[in-house]
């Protein structure tokens, strides 16, 4: 059982597959702002990777974390962590305008880097990583854990490979997030810290668009986000939405938001319906509300009949352990480099987008 | 059991309810172009309306309907019905292009009418509409047969007027149709006669948009219509979508298409998914695919938990009631005549909008 009420530390748990030797993977960890990081490090050490070395501002989060990874060592500085030789890779889920600077500093370094999303929050820090990515030939892998960290997501893409409902037509991603007010530091409600909610949710389901549709980019159409119902917090965004349409012309809607109530017994109704010129699929990602508490369902719809699929233990969770081998071959089959970036560029685009319009809300 | 394969011939029956004395309101029909005439002459005859006097140009089509309502008579001419000054009522599910001059014809007698959707195509004919309604007082009623004659969609809008989630935020109408091709009649292909994909079953959509938020108007802020996969009729749309701004804040986003595949077994997995402030429900209409056959659920999420509602048997179809006393009282409860002209008049906004950017499709 996963632990799911709570998305900020919903941290899958897949089969252990090395896809390396013990010790040819060190990685260091430098940032646990966001539970993610569990997620990250899971997935990375269940395909061979050794989390080595941890490193936090807070000393209760670092030793939180060693406490699952008891062969870790905690450093002393995040200097420590980047200037170590034997590391390989820097994960980081620190705030997110901070997440690229960590990225650019490990790339500078020699080494990849594995970054939560929002990976960034703007151009400016998007074209800096760019930068740092073609001066330095290393990887700036993002962990868009909506899709890489959901197995139903997962054999989803591999039934499209296989033509499963033809050419992909359209993508509509639905993704309500539980706000859980409580528990939310002060970065969560500062915009300027986690870049508005479609670059920080919204990220996640752009980049589903673009991977189900096979599209390299996209242009975005229509965005809007609002403050619905916490005033409270001039600065947060409750809502937003956006569609896009795809470079091979195909397209895409999503919605984010933070209303999942208290009842769901799951800490997000997670969808996407994929239709296809043969037929259609939709992902019910985390629950299957009233009816199974467990997630990772696919509803496959084509011109035979009905399936429900049953997607847990099908496929794992194969981004961790190509993601390894790209850092380790230099090749780059996991996600692509332009397109882990194009995702969160178009999210950045879509926030701007919709920040022209007046804020939305309820009128009077 | 509803025959559900074929949205054409897609008839509901509910229970039988008079809200009137036999006799006291006899229905003409006029032009039987879409099999929708079944759906509206079920739910006026359920609720205690005389189907009395049939026209159509093809006396095959007006005998099958007789045969349904043997009691009717076949008039000779459009104008015989039209003339008839017993005839309280003229429905019509015409061509879309000529079901506004029917409705038109009817009110300058003194009769009301009801007029399948979209019961106009132009801009032109919308304000010939409101002229009309304006200066004779009838009812232009339209059969926006998506929300009003499908059981779970009326007891959603109930429960929402019960608050049971709270304040409506946003609501997403996925609404997918099979386009059983060899069935099709020549106007079908003929954007000029069908008015486009929007305008036909997306007017359906905004309806239940303006509903469900409770929005008395709306912006329309994106559109975007394409033909996929139908390179044979060039003047065909298998595809569109839109979102919307509405007047009270609160939005929505719809997207229509003729891609339900061959194994479903209805003819479109209608959904919509309304998001409140306390909760949220989704409609499963027609179908729970690959676990019932039989349509009308709602899964209703809110601070106590997840419930699975069977809509089927709860509140029936009340509109068919409401409105044949609206006709006959000269109230406004059923629909509210402006909300029907209006969800047709952002149907066309829409179309427009989508018409504006380049015809939409796969590219290379």
């Amino acid at each position: 059982m996963q632990a799911k009420q709570d998305g900020q530390t919903y941290a899958p748990k897949g089969k252990a597959h090395s896809v390396c030797e013990p010790g040819e993977f060190p990685v260091g960890v430098i940032g646990m702002d966001h539970g993610h990081i569990y997620g990250m490090c899971g997935g990375l050490s269940e395909a061979g990777a050794d989390i080595a070395l941890i490193w936090d501002s807070d000393a209760a989060k670092a030793a939180a974390l060693h406490a699952k990874f008891p062969n870790a060592k905690i450093a002393k500085s995040k200097e420590q962590v980047l200037e170590d030789p034997s590391i390989k890779l820097i994960a980081t889920a620190s705030i997110p305008d901070q997440r690229g600077e960590v990225g650019i500093a490990a790339m500078r370094r020699g080494k990849d880097c594995f970054v939560d999303k929002p990976p960034l929050v703007n151009h400016e820090q998007l074209a800096r990583v760019r930068e740092a990515v073609a001066e330095t030939g290393r990887k700036f892998g993002v962990y868009y854990s909506e899709r890489l960290h959901v197995e139903a997501a997962v054999h989803a893409g591999e039934l499209i490979a296989q033509g499963a409902i033809g050419k992909v037509i359209q993508v509509t991603v639905l993704a309500p997030h539980r706000l859980n007010a409580p528990s939310r530091p002060a970065w969560f409600w500062d915009k300027k810290r986690y870049g508005g909610i479609i670059t920080d949710i919204g990220s996640h389901q752009i980049e589903q668009i673009l991977y189900f549709t096979g599209a390299k980019n996209a242009k975005v159409t229509q965005a809007r986000v609002a403050n619905y119902a916490n005033q409270g917090h001039p600065g947060f965004e409750d809502f937003g939405d956006a569609t896009l349409l795809c470079d091979n012309g195909a397209c895409g809607y999503f919605r984010v938001d933070w209303f999942t109530p208290a009842g769901l017994g799951a800490w997000g109704d997670g969808r996407a319906v994929i239709i296809g010129t043969e037929g259609y699929m939709e992902i019910r990602k985390y629950i299957n509300p009233a009816a199974d508490g467990d997630g990772d369902h696919i509803i496959l719809v084509d011109g035979q009949g009905e399936r429900h699929i049953k997607a847990a233990g099908t496929c794992g969770f194969p981004f961790f352990g190509q993601f390894i081998r790209d850092c380790l071959d230099g090749t780059d089959n996991a996600m692509g480099q332009e397109h882990a970036l194009c995702a969160i560029e178009l999210a950045i685009e879509a926030q701007a987008l919709a920040h022209k319009s007046a804020p939305g809300g309820f009128s009077g």
